[in-house]
């Protein structure tokens, strides 16, 4: 038995999320297809989390088993091969057999796009962005985001699933409902940035609940349009209400970019 | 009654081309419905050509002719709102009456895309590029390409088509079977070019036939992997016979870039 840990970029645009669902085309499922089209092996690869729907990844990692044994060199071409264009492996290798794709994890980076209105968004840019239809101030988007640095109960940004066993998640580590030691989290990183066109704003964090950067950047998004000030975010952190923070922003504009163990 | 012209871009993944077909969504039926939305008008819009399942746009020329009156700019915004974010509409402005999007044009400009071998497609770049597998020397890309500069009969880059009337065009000046002075066609510009990681053709006419551009390309490409000499086009050409030529490139990395009037 060989524990296999994969780096994966993908195209969300055309999978109903990472999880598995029956009848519907999803991350997990076209990868495990790939891996028992080469192998003959039923797997269900494990990821770093889920990812929603029309959600992108740089950087996903996923794990599974496999009884037999294969040069990791010529497993990468054959499931490049058997993938779609839409999903890539990035790398593959053996991995210790106590590494968890979602337990070991320490650190992840996600980043949202936003194309900024003033410009036509191009066609071929449309899946990968948020064309956000309102004029933002990139200070106040700043100033924002600079206060969920540290350590916060992010119940006021994480999705009120009422199921939360089986709903496709965006990020897999979400807490029990009303757990509220189960939705602190520690953000390393919160920045917007300008680049190439587009507003850019990149998180990194010890965990992030099931729509947490969406409701982030939706809350942001309010700042930045001038429907709230620039220092409410502290406020609608103390809250612990989903209900206290903006709308949650589409999934096109939101990439997985990195998994650190 | 006013004739509008417009220029458009658009992702051709998700459309079955720009004709429109019953029952599927093509860039033709998707501008009409849009119009009607706005105007309550039913028109046939005209592109300056047809494009294939999977072939882009960056700046298809299309016209209607409206009964109403709306102000350009209002006409434009509110065309970007109807439409998909598949489909932008860049300009749009009145034209004289004797303007005509496929007649009137004198030269039209396409780009080719290959994603080379030696590293990975992204997956958010795989719908606009043909992630060619063979290894190619872009010195012998040049010489093939520039063999086609200047007038000449482009019977061997054209599609057999035995239905051309109905069949969906990737360009629409295609002319009668059997007509060779139907197929001549003047090449104004011809190159190779390596931008972005990417390898590029360009090449701008006074008018293509049905695949010609993708005919080359995958001509281009025998040449390039070496099973071809350098100078095989001019003797293709000659044959005046498609099977002299190249298989025909993937509709995913061709975009028409430019309608000259």
């Amino acid at each position: 038995m060989h524990l296999w840990k994969t780096i994966l970029a993908y195209d969300g645009t055309p999978f109903h999320g990472w999880q598995v669902q029956p009848g519907l085309s999803t991350v997990q499922g076209t990868l495990a297809e790939a891996v028992r089209r080469i192998t003959g092996e039923s797997v269900l690869p494990q990821g770093s989390g889920r990812t929603d729907a029309g959600v992108h990844a740089l950087g996903q990692v996923a794990t599974f088993s496999l009884d037999g044994s294969i040069p990791p060199a010529n497993f990468h071409r054959a499931l490049n091969h058997a993938l779609p264009a839409s999903i890539r492996v990035l790398s593959i290798e053996h991995a210790p057999d106590r590494f968890h794709a979602r337990h070991s994890a320490v650190r992840k980076t996600y980043e949202y796009r936003i194309h900024p209105i003033g410009s036509i968004c191009s066609p071929m840019l449309a899946p990968f962005v948020w064309a956000c239809p309102f004029a933002l101030d990139l200070t106040a988007l700043e100033q924002a985001a600079a206060d969920v640095l540290g350590t916060h109960d992010f119940s006021s940004f994480a999705a009120v699933d009422p199921d939360l066993a089986t709903r496709n998640r965006e990020e897999g580590d979400a807490s029990d409902p009303g757990d509220t030691t189960g939705s602190i989290r520690t953000i390393y990183h919160t920045t917007w940035r300008e680049r190439d066109g587009l507003l850019v704003y990149r998180v990194t964090g010890s965990g992030f609940l099931h729509h947490m950067v969406r409701n982030l950047v939706g809350t942001f998004v309010e700042v930045g349009r001038g429907r709230l000030p620039a220092d409410s975010i502290p406020a609608i952190l103390s809250e612990s209400n989903r209900s206290a923070a903006g709308p949650t922003a589409p999934a096109s504009g939101l990439f997985l970019i990195e998994v650190e163990y």
